[in-house]
């Protein structure tokens, strides 16, 4: 498994814990990595289709901490239970993967994380290879090292539990399968978001009634979105997605608040922990947070294309919003206005960038729209005339308003 | 499947359900019983080794009156689940059996169970068939069928889920196998005592899930041992083994209460109803019921051993007990007594029936002891001098005691 990197252990221990929520048990993380071996650290993954965003890379990034101390990254697809599908029929959502499909997305997902990760310090297992052998009888031996209650222990199921709500039998033994991939595959570190954090005690109780010593567990926060507020996914559109386009990614990281940029380069960003200190004292000094947020939006379009695909985004993003330029495709609008000028909501309708009022102000709402690059957050924003304005609405629809 | 009996629908009703606890749901039954085909018939057996006593025989003797009606019995031998054993490891009673003792096991059964069955009626068969090819996929599609919740609603799951007692997850799998088994072999009728209705109620609604016509249920109550107070069993020592000698057989049922002795009779005997409403009369006009008694006790040594063996089993009993005559090897024990006689601890401890007078005093409470073949409960019971008594403890020792 390759050779380790000679860190001391507190180092390493700064190094994994940057940004993670939660480290059980620190004491036992510092006796293994003090062996100086290679480390299994798993991560448990959907059989899905995978189209990361980066709220996906925040635990994909600590992955890549561990490859740099030397330690080997264990993805886990979940093959098994993929191939089940929803065996209620109920949720349409969770159709039965065929084999091909679950190869499919699994080089997929290849593909996208080692956009950060070392392909050599990279494996990737399928759990059926263990569980379809376990039969029903070991399915039977599995479940009875758990009991009932602490499994509905689980948040969710005790909220649907006293809730009244239906959990299936078969919910009960999701977690416990999920555990046993520890076991089958002697992992030492285990990672996954706050919302995982039942199911991976769960593998750790089983290793110990296996017999093998406990993986660790790291846990890792949800990412925001780009509205601050939500988790990113990509259902609530408040996502980067890391196959988009250089330009789409440089101005969306450009659009979030100076508040969460913060946020966002303790969980995002590779800087050593110490030039982004120094970030912080630029801008309590007086800097511009625009540069920071540019400097840290470089980096993450480089990260998934190119550095110089990144200072052409941060280039044609400065043409467009600072300096007026647009490229010149841009449609262009001619409205006529009383002399107080059109409201936002009548500039957006009569130009096309909504179909009524009603979802203008929805847009606004949403901070969806864009005027010269700064966002509008008032549908009572005014438009005085004899004036040419860039507005926008997400990335894709852009009109060159002539007010007059 | 052989031939069917023409017998009107609500005759063959009458005779399923006389001494039957509950039949669900009655108006089904009817409808399979007008069909005219012979029926599959379920009853479910451990494979753990079977010793079987009079209790036992309660649901096999309804399985006889389903088969005089011409159906079809099936025994579903549970040796799949025989084989894990307890899977936690706790339960040292339920240690994994091997295919051969299973196969030994059901073997006995058979022979004990064709005392009363006829074997051209009687398949047994075996779960792991089927079980075993569930695999671990076919048994979380299983499990996703029924809800937790419906599954705690059982009474010693509630019971125990309430009182905070561990519930391991699998064992909320069993009561699924177990109606598995009902759709694998699409029974038409399932038996079982009235502790099982909740699992026989899970394989009707499973049946009804695959598609299938749903089974009915016909529970049996639990008969009482010869104490009529606890039901019968090994343990208590309140049993009427099947294959007990044929004087045992007798003995132990003429010593049960008159009360109990209808109940034995409902239960046990295969006299037609109206016989057993004339035994009723005679005795309510003045017939001594230890006759009925004895009429019933023949009918059921008849059962197990020959008719022949029965009256010699009345004649050695009448003998023993009625005219004082006892075989010759019994021990004879001269003692001692004031005038006023020695009490009944004394006369055991003194004839070497008991070790000391707080076992004796046991044995008067449990009911062990009788005088001249009278039961005594008294522990007061005096013994005047100047006669000789026959004193016995239980079915094996006896003395000849004469008190001087």
């Amino acid at each position: 498994m390759g050779q380790i990197r000679n860190v001391p252990v507190d180092e390493a221990l700064a190094l994994i814990k940057r940004g993670a929520e939660e480290l059980i048990v620190e004491e036992e993380l510092a006796r293994k990595l003090a062996r100086g071996k290679p480390l299994r650290v798993k991560l448990g993954l959907d059989p899905t289709a995978p189209d990361l965003h980066l709220g996906h890379t925040v635990v994909i990034n600590k992955l890549r901490h561990f490859q740099e101390l030397g330690h080997q990254v264990q993805f886990l697809i979940g093959d098994f239970t993929g191939m089940i599908g929803d065996p209620t029929g109920k949720n349409q959502t969770r159709p039965p993967l065929s084999r091909e499909q679950i190869l499919e997305n699994a080089q997929s997902y290849r593909a996208q994380a080692f956009k950060i990760l070392d392909p050599d310090k990279t494996r990737i297992l399928f759990n059926s290879e263990w569980s379809d052998k376990l039969g029903a009888e070991g399915m039977i031996r599995l479940a009875a090292r758990y009991t009932v209650a602490r499994i509905l222990e689980r948040d969710d199921f005790a909220k649907r539990y006293r809730a009244g709500q239906p959990i299936a039998v078969h919910e009960l033994l999701y977690p416990l399968m999920q555990g046993y991939d520890s076991v089958a595959m002697k992992a030492d570190v285990e990672l996954g978001g706050t919302d995982q954090k039942f199911n991976l005690l769960v593998g750790r109780e089983l290793q110990k009634d296996y017999g093998q010593e406990p993986q660790c567990i790291l846990t890792t926060p949800l990412l925001e979105g780009l509205d601050g507020v939500n988790k990113m996914s990509k259902s609530l559109g408040n996502y980067v997605g890391i196959a988009e386009p250089a330009q789409e990614i440089f101005g969306k990281l450009m659009s979030i608040s100076d508040e969460l940029m913060w946020r966002y380069i303790e969980l995002l960003s590779f800087e050593p922990i110490e030039t982004v200190r120094g970030w912080k004292r630029e801008v309590d000094a007086g800097a511009n947070p625009r540069d920071v947020k540019a400097r840290f939006a470089k980096e993450i379009v480089a990260r998934f294309h190119t550095r110089p695909d990144a200072d052409r985004a941060e280039e044609a993003f400065a043409q467009r919003f600072r300096h007026g330029q647009l490229p010149e495709d841009v449609p262009a609008v001619n409205l006529k206005a009383p002399p107080e000028g059109l409201v936002s909501t009548q500039v957006l309708r009569q130009s096309g960038l909504a179909e009524s009022s009603s979802e203008a102000n929805r847009l606004i709402a949403q901070g969806g729209v864009r005027v010269d690059g700064e966002r509008i957050s008032d549908r009572a924003t005014m438009f005085p005339p004899g004036k040419t304005y860039v507005v926008q609405v997400g990335k894709l629809k852009v009109r060159r308003v002539t007010i007059s």
